[in-house]
């Protein structure tokens, strides 16, 4: 942060107060940070201020060439926007997410800090309002109720292409390599948690390949709607103090600086009063983090022993599990994952509350939707790619085990069915069952079955569908 | 229900069970009564039964084509099978939803009560297992753990299709209509639920159109998904027992039955083991919650008085609001919509918590999850369309309250300051402000405007950014 | 439902409208009827339709104290009442949840029954307004402002009385029996799923059971502020129209009818205008559904098998398995338990949601979160009870199972530690592992124990901390 | 953070491994930043560092009483541990709340930050093993899975103690002070939204007061149960390891440290396996987040304006609203209050979902629970601080409208009736409606009541219930 052992003077409408000496902030942001005190973990997201960034950056593009903002002034505002886009000035947004409902505060903070910064670069002097002023230069046409929640769905387009995609597309490569890779494996079935007929552990995996590849079409299918911006829309979604074209053309520009295909909202009243479709991403979200839990479960499941639980799958070592029993290897990146799935699901239930409490032209829960939406993205992509990297590359099936539990089990007994008739079949499995023989020993045992005929029968490989 | 007087005698592999008499189910039905001896509110739904009979009705089909199921039996259970699609047998499916959560139970009690129906058909006897039997020729080439999620699946598709897009529709060309017939009525803004900027009762009006017509897109965007069908995975996804060619050629024949363009699901084990296609449509239709709860709301906020509230709204009188007090109309209809909506919300949570805990080869909250996706889609078309016909068809603008709270607005203030200079723009509003003046009344009476420019330069319609 | 055959005539301020002739009903309850098409699952439950019963007799009471009420109309009125409390009129309730938040209507159906069956007992004609008055005599003293959510708490308070803390109390006794019958019983200890130190299944189940009667203790904390009635409130919460003294005489008297003690409520408007104190009861729910959903899952776990899975626990056969699979018994119970869990937190996401949306003197989601926490209770208690009857007190310990697994484990080579060092320990245990032996035949392969050493010091009874 | 120029090594079962130079932690915090590698605002709670601190420091005490520890060791122990409760070493603590799910990673983060800090009191050498051992003085008779979750108990019940019961405290007292000046101002009801009979200001925000009241009981309803502590169940709750006592006397120890009156938990096997009573808290925090939605819900309302909203209060302002508009006030501490709320709520599903998949002897979503439950403690109470201080210490009731909109109404007309018959009393109301006229006006203008009588019968004063 910033040194507080000189301070310069900043004033609004309320009057002056005085802000720290080598912070390119001004007062409304200084008053912010006095009426909410929450702590520094509750900050705004920085992505919703590199968004913001671009927002102000592409304004001033627009403004100057339909606008009428002044050549140079705009060209200082396009710059200072432009490092706050890329990151450089992350440590003046000192803001929380626990302010106005409208993000009023955190767009004047990127007003004041480019502005702040843009006279530094015209006059050698940070801070301040002249040459370029927050509200008349940088904020030109534009409305925090238009331009916050543009900033909300850049941000959320900018994780989900860059972030959230990426870590999908990595674990769908592995699933689908490890469904290929282990499609000669047969092992026991378990429905209801129980023993049932066998499959390939390349084709349970197959189901979590196809769970990953529905998420990336989930999430491209709701692309389209969070590119919408709501900018141009302004106070109320009339567009009162815009220029006319300015909606599109801003788009446009915004498109250009991020390369994604952003345009602009067809209807500007929705897209200031409600956040319908942050609302839905959140939906998506949370289906990946229900997808994530079943597969991060069954790895746990299939995992678990070394020699009391189901032991079919060799988990990485990442960290010391016991000093003294090998083979215990605790299952952290799945329990890491499933609590983050747990995290993006209940961050959906406060998107939801938060999208539902619209009133009138404004919604006023926006950085709680904006907040939220980004953590759950940040968290599945990080949590993703690290459980791709530390558990499913490092996976081995323990083939041995997989052999012995399929054998073991009592529900190939159905291919004898064809070959001894029902009732021999069925006594065999009840004998196996009582005695706790195999199949094997209980058809030789009571001399249903002879050793070749069993051996040419039941063949699990048989039994996968094929 | 069917009378208890006379009963008769079924068989399962746990020996016989009175069944009553004039029913058409069998043993397990029976045993399944006895489990779970939940109340009549909580009986498995009509969607659920229905689909399964057309499931039922596709497989005989096709088995009859390429399984080698007799022809004539094939026939009765057609026939049989229509039936409970048609809803003719919904007296015949007492289960709950809170049974085995592979909905084995709700299977059987489907292929019990054709095959009893099937040979009432054949023989004149209701009942029974002979000719046609429930497992070998009513479940041919199927099993309860791909039949049911088959079953939620048409029977979503048919709900979303038969009942939630037209009331989508219906309450979308209503709320379209209202934008455009109330384009010219302006009135003033809120934003923080606090007086801003003028805009119009139609353009007020077409946000609330384009949040119905974003439910559209949603909800098509989802349903290619949800045409997918997991028959043909059979007991763990690979298809055993079933005849190689089933899965698609039931797909297609469910497609005809009932013109809907269902597919065979690309991957059975993932249609078996998780249900995040239902969990995305439950997302898709919480979004819808969330925007019903922000229009309702609205309306029931502009609808507030008739003396102390906002008023800007005549609610339709649908039934006695106040017998002494004349125009105290409570929004009744919008009161129904916002709970539907909670309950909705609700639900989504039911069906998250359900779909992330499927274990290995299968989900086993089917039940539940299926149960709560049709209820929510009831409650969403049944609720549309009762407020679309009972409170939207029925509103009117109070254009006398919207013009008065209008010109008492003090935003208008706005207009006059490039005429007269932003500070004596602002001396009128706080002079307006602290008298309790109208912005003219105080600008006349502070002799910084006159009642010719007053007249001539604050006109909200031109404040509308057209 | 009653026959519609004949129709007679009943009136309210908005005019005449038909009643089916052999109804109790009025006006008002036929209004609503056409008004909100939904269907017959979506009725008001009948555990509000009773306690609006009680709620009316108690009132009756009251009036004819010290409100003024003729003392035949109020003895008529009271055995009418107390037939509806009992559940007689049922079938003349045929009025939704999703009416109008304030459950006029629903009051208003009670009002009219009771009137129309207090006119049948005086007069002998069924209906109609006179001698018996729905709102001047039955409804007298009262709205429905604070007689609903009156109804609400009796209902709710009922429910809990009768039926869940029951339900609690038989499934902790059982709970807690096996936690003592199977305190011998040493077993391996799983922590993150994985093989850790040993424990008694006596103290597996222990857990379980402080888990239950915890239960108790929170639904004992809530029921204080559930026992606080709404009533005398009236319209906005100063107790308009209600006599003096009537709010604590009318508690008085129900607790009197219904045997609970409960109290007027402290502030009025707290009760009319929130319902925090059913959000409190619903969270208490939602706990339970959580200690019930790990104790079910255990169990699951514990029986998977027959020879595949952990198998640990035998799992009575409630219903057929599989017809040619001995020992295929589906957990069926425990997903009927954890499916109605499920449903359980949904319904607190709903009244979460229904909760937190009151405006000013009147919270009007009280259908919605009335009937959400009287089906969470009702699903609750009817699968404690089940579960409890149908796998609980049928389960069974494989001791050969438990046994094998637990000297099978090498988490017991601790114990070998402080006799032969610890890096021999370790030794011993990587043999086993590596070789698949157990630790006795790695430990005899490896020459660093013998035989009686480790007998005498390999005791898992002497690791459970006693 | 330390600075990363020097580095030493440190090492664990899995050999060696580079720390920072100047940090205390030692090589499974190295290995633990490096496999989860999220973002520094993803650190767990400094709440469960300080009650980790605690837990060691009690632990020393004890371990030194009764469990043989040395009693040099111990006091160095002692004092690093109470430097970490004190929040010296914050900056020693860097691990994610994304780790193992039983938050071995950071009881090991504390383990080794008090040895390698405790060595250097001893022997100026910091980090390290010697003399001080992380596992076998610091965690001595302990497990990370007791550790872990009573540093959730004790955190937790500090923040309920020092930060939620204070602001409840605070918030109460203001609200009951403004029932009780507020009482003689009277104003209208409104039910549905829509204008109901009077009441005064003074009892509307008693309804408030008697919600946090009700808060405040409900928080010290849970309490007793948040007091008990897991410690002294070690791995798996059997107290293996631990010497006899040591459960007890811990608990006393920690009593003492941080005066609270901690026990020990009655069932130690429930306590690892579940966080059933954090679940619990969380539900009653969700309580508190819809009570403070209502009432922030109803000030907005009230407040909103200042021409076109209801206008009864007028809100303290914070910072600049409109630099033209006088009197428009952004409700910001309300918008912050009810997002803030809405997190709470998210939180609490979060938290529900990680409650119910606990497994067999341990529930592994610890961090998530712990994290989520604290900071939902920590929002609620800045956010109530802050509301009460920002909005309510400076609310004002505006008198001349709610007078205004208190004589416009027509529900007085109820008043009328007894005194000129109910038809006349409707008459004048239906013509006050139709002519927008008040009642006394319209009474006059019908000549059907004089001004004397209208003046002595209409009396909003004797509405009120007294």
């Amino acid at each position: 942060m910033t040194s507080l052992t000189t301070s310069r003077t900043e004033t609004d409408s309320f009057g002056p107060i005085d802000v720290p000496g080598d912070s390119y902030w001004g007062a409304q942001t200084q008053r912010s940070i006095q009426n909410f005190p929450f702590g520094p973990r509750e900050t705004m997201p920085a992505e919703i201020v590199h968004a913001l960034g671009f927002v102000k950056q592409a304004a001033a593009r627009v403004n100057a060439r339909i606008g009428g903002l002044d050549a140079e002034l705009a060209e200082a505002i396009q710059q200072a926007a432009g490092e706050v886009a890329a990151g450089t000035h992350d440590d003046q947004f000192p803001l929380v997410i626990w302010q106005t409902g409208s993000g009023t505060q955190s767009n004047m903070n990127a007003n004041e800090v480019i502005a702040g910064r843009a006279n530094e670069i015209l006059t050698g002097n940070r801070g301040g309002k002249s040459p370029v002023h927050p509200n008349d230069h940088v904020n030109k046409g534009q409305s925090s109720n238009d331009s916050f929640p543009t900033a909300m769905h850049v941000a959320a387009a900018r994780a989900v292409d860059g972030r959230l995609l990426p870590a999908l597309q990595r674990m769908h490569r592995r699933l689908a390599a490890q469904a290929e890779a282990w499609d000669r494996i047969v092992k026991i079935g378990r429905t209801h948690l129980q023993d049932a007929t066998p499959l390939t552990l390349g084709q349970e995996f197959s189901g979590y390949a196809a769970q990953i590849e529905d998420a990336i079409e989930r999430v491209r299918g709701v692309l389209p709607r969070v590119l919408r911006l709501a900018q141009g829309g302004t106070a109320v979604g009339t567009g009162l103090n815009a220029p006319k074209g300015f909606a599109d053309a801003f788009a446009e520009e915004v498109a250009r600086l991020t390369k994604l295909p952003f345009t602009s909202a067809p209807n500007k009243f929705e897209a200031l009063a409600s956040h319908d479709t942050l609302v839905e991403l959140s939906g998506v979200l949370n289906v990946i983090a229900v997808s994530l839990t079943k597969i991060a479960n069954d790895i746990r499941l299939l995992g678990s022993g070394p020699r009391c639980g189901l032991g079919e799958l060799k988990l990485p070592e990442n960290e010391p599990g016991s000093s003294i029993m090998p083979g215990k290897v605790n299952p952290t990146q799945a329990e890491m994952l499933t609590m983050v799935a747990a995290q993006v699901m209940g961050n959906h239930t406060a998107v939801t509350i938060g999208g539902l409490q619209g009133h009138m032209e404004l919604n006023v829960f926006k950085p709680l939707i904006g907040a939220n939406v980004l953590r759950s993205i940040d968290l599945l992509a990080t949590g993703m790619e690290s459980f791709t990297e530390r558990t499913l590359d490092g996976l081995e099936p323990d083939e041995r085990r997989i052999s012995d539990l399929m054998n073991r089990s009592l529900m190939l007994v159905t291919a004898l069915a064809p070959e001894i008739g029902y009732d021999n079949a069925a006594n065999i499995a009840k004998h196996a069952h009582k005695k706790g023989l195999t199949l094997k020993e209980a058809g030789l045992d009571l001399g249903l079955v002879d050793e070749a005929t069993f051996d040419r029968v039941v063949k699990p490989e048989t039994m996968l569908g094929r």
